[in-house]
């Protein structure tokens, strides 16, 4: 049987908050082949307009605390503010694109992360991810945009991280489609030394990964993202890439820039 | 051939931000059978949150000027937090919800409104309404709900009113179904006796809606909703009811209160 492929490309807020750089990624997104996905982010958008509504914000460990005030904050600018203009923009270069959360189509069913020793509040842990009207639309040329919010299918939105949706919705897709993950955020790829740009390491095996992590070579931030990515390869996604808004122009020949991981 | 019905439902600012009237209105929405869109309005949020924001609201003649600042509050509002807030409680009454602005599936195309008098802004006249994607979600039990924003396909989002794109979509989908175009708004229907909420006028032809105007009975702010109506019927739209949240719950066996045009 010949396996449909798929797209699916991350990125953060930082890039769909810069005009100039959402101008390249959506650029570069809509000359990928065939079926693609696009899952963004928002954070620092729901940030400033939180200050601007006087709310408060309260990060633990790079995470939000989503509160009943900050929920409908993040579902303005998600959902609304950040997921529409990408849709509009998106129409523009004819790439028939469809805005959605969690909640749309029964996407992706959450539960709000129970309490152990910090309360995130309205944060969802995802628990199933529900494709079957997914794959009809990809089906008729549509493009799925999908903003970081799931739903506790009891009529409650949950902020939801959306690294974790990239990396959900790749598993299930891998079960009908040969996916390649991409996460798109500031620098090149996976970097040797963190000071220098261009030494992209340009492509990490599950041995080399531990290796690299004794050696200190990677350390922080980028564990999580990289424990995450072999989980998705693990889980039966074909490819992970990391890479930047200007990598992402590469994969349109199935060649890229980046750090690929397998 | 057998011509299927579909059931589309306009719901104004008012209800959709009173959480109890909200309910009634999505539990009697999620009793309606066959193929249902609900679209919605978002106004009197939209004015809270700009207050918030510390931008100022401008209505000429009860239409919004939707400068530049006003058409991101819209967006957020409109295809944020009303709109999401809908879809998920209707996912809680298993109605399989999708939320959608014109820009999703290029669904409603417009022009930003020229200037004669008044500049109104980032506001849309409807071009051209494409349902050929709606079809087949309907086709799968998913229930459109529909955000009053259209794009002009160069990324423009537009603030379009929710009354005329519930009409425009009617009449576009009166091509291929038997439409109802239900009007939701504060009175039970069409009144006799503004001061009387039980005087309502069950049913109103073209003809007799000329003597009405004639009798002064039907004044002011109803003339443009339902010159609005009878303009629907013309273009091939089956039956327009006017009714509120509770005349709705009626519709479950093709009954109705309210008042009927046709």
């Amino acid at each position: 049987m010949n396996i449909p492929k798929i797209t699916i490309v991350k990125v953060g807020g930082k890039v769909v908050e810069n005009p100039e750089d959402l101008e390249i990624l959506l650029t570069n997104f809509s000359k990928i082949k065939g079926n693609k996905i696009l899952v963004h982010g928002g954070g620092r958008s729901a940030t400033k307009i939180s200050e601007k509504l006087g709310i408060e914000t309260h990060m633990i460990e790079g995470r939000r605390i989503t509160d009943a005030e900050t929920i409908k904050v993040v579902t303005m600018v998600y959902a609304g503010l950040v997921n529409k203009n990408i849709v509009a923009k998106l129409q523009a270069l004819n790439v028939n694109a469809i805005g959605l959360t969690g909640a749309d189509l029964n996407l992706i069913h959450a539960i709000k992360r129970p309490v152990k020793t910090i309360d995130y509040g309205f944060v969802g842990d995802i628990i199933s991810v529900q494709t079957e009207i997914l794959h009809d639309l990809l089906s008729k040329n549509v493009v799925p945009v999908i903003a970081p919010l799931t739903h506790d299918k009891n009529g409650v939105l949950l902020n939801t991280n959306a690294d974790t949706i990239a990396s959900e919705l790749a598993c299930e897709l891998s079960k009908s489609y040969n996916v390649d993950l991409i996460y798109c955020f500031e620098k090149k790829g996976v970097l040797s030394d963190i000071n220098n740009e261009d030494s992209v390491i340009s492509e990490i095996t599950k041995d080399n990964y531990e290796n690299l992590k004794k050696q200190n070579i990677i350390t922080d931030g980028m564990i999580p993202k990289l424990d995450n990515s072999f989980n998705a390869i693990v889980r039966g996604v074909k490819k992970v890439v990391i890479t930047n808004i200007n990598g992402l122009d590469s994969f349109k020949n199935n060649k890229y820039f980046g750090t690929e991981l397998k």
